[in-house]
């Protein structure tokens, strides 16, 4: 097996552990819930040395259908607005704290491409969440541009632990 | 950007392509349910062309109170017998389906080490189970040895993936 390059890119987990170190120095426990991401914050973050302490897990919902089921969006506003909206990071970061027994919560819902969504959201338009369980939640915005998919990818990534960072110093 | 390594190591990626088009034609839909790939699984299937009609999401259930809290596992069991056994990847798969329109459900449960899990399951032990809506669970016990920890999660990620494929041409 040697050679193999690592299952996720090295400088994603090495970002990734100064979260989860961030996140034990708070005492805070975190869940994510990943629509455009589908789980990738979730298990760079799960690499970190001291991941249990700090990780519950994530509710990865990549159809609207699910994200309706898994974490109670509501299919009227994912219809008539689409996934890719402050409303509905707020409504998944809201639905994973009700079924986590996590501190925080990080949602991000995005398009990362080749096409626009299915609602007609551009290429690179990616919304996050982030939610502590007794306070006022945060929504953040970013226009990304029509970068190709896996850059947007890794950016959507790097941007979400970001936040999280944020959101703790605070 | 140039130069940068994928987020996901594309023979992974390529893996998980595989098992989506196998899905789409047998016309079945996903839900994972994962403890040690921590989303990794799911992650990787959505990067294949395709992935939105095939893969709903996931639920990462890395901490046991997740477990229990996300996805409805009995938590004396969890307390009695440990998360990395049968039973525990049989309730995981049933609680996914329960909470996700999917028709079929892969959970995963194991010890990637490098240390042994905390109710002394050894590394590289790994359940996994495949479940139907409407028929029987099939459950899949390894044995990988104390491999490093970045190559046995990219075992249980590809004998994740083989094991929905051995499911769904049953």
């Amino acid at each position: 097996m040697a050679g193999l390059s690592p299952c996720i890119d090295e400088a994603l987990v090495a970002r990734a552990a100064e979260v989860v170190a961030g996140l034990k120095r708070k005492q805070l426990t975190l869940v994510t819930a990943e629509s455009c991401t589908a789980g990738l914050i979730s298990a760079a973050l799960s690499q970190a040395p001291g991941a249990g302490e700090v990780l519950h897990g994530s509710f990865v919902t990549y159809t609207k259908a699910n994200k309706a089921m898994a974490l109670g969006v509501d299919l009227f506003v994912l219809k008539s607005q689409g996934s890719v909206n402050a409303e509905v990071v707020r409504q998944l970061a809201r639905g994973a704290l009700a079924r986590s027994p996590a501190d925080l919560a990080l949602a991000v819902s995005g398009v990362l491409g080749p096409e626009p969504d299915v609602d007609g959201n551009p290429v690179g338009l990616v919304y996050f969440c982030c939610c502590h369980r007794h306070e006022e939640l945060r929504v953040l915005r970013a226009d990304m541009g029509q970068l190709p998919h896996d850059t947007l990818r890794r950016e959507a990534v790097l941007q979400g632990l970001a936040f999280i960072d944020t959101c703790i110093e605070r």
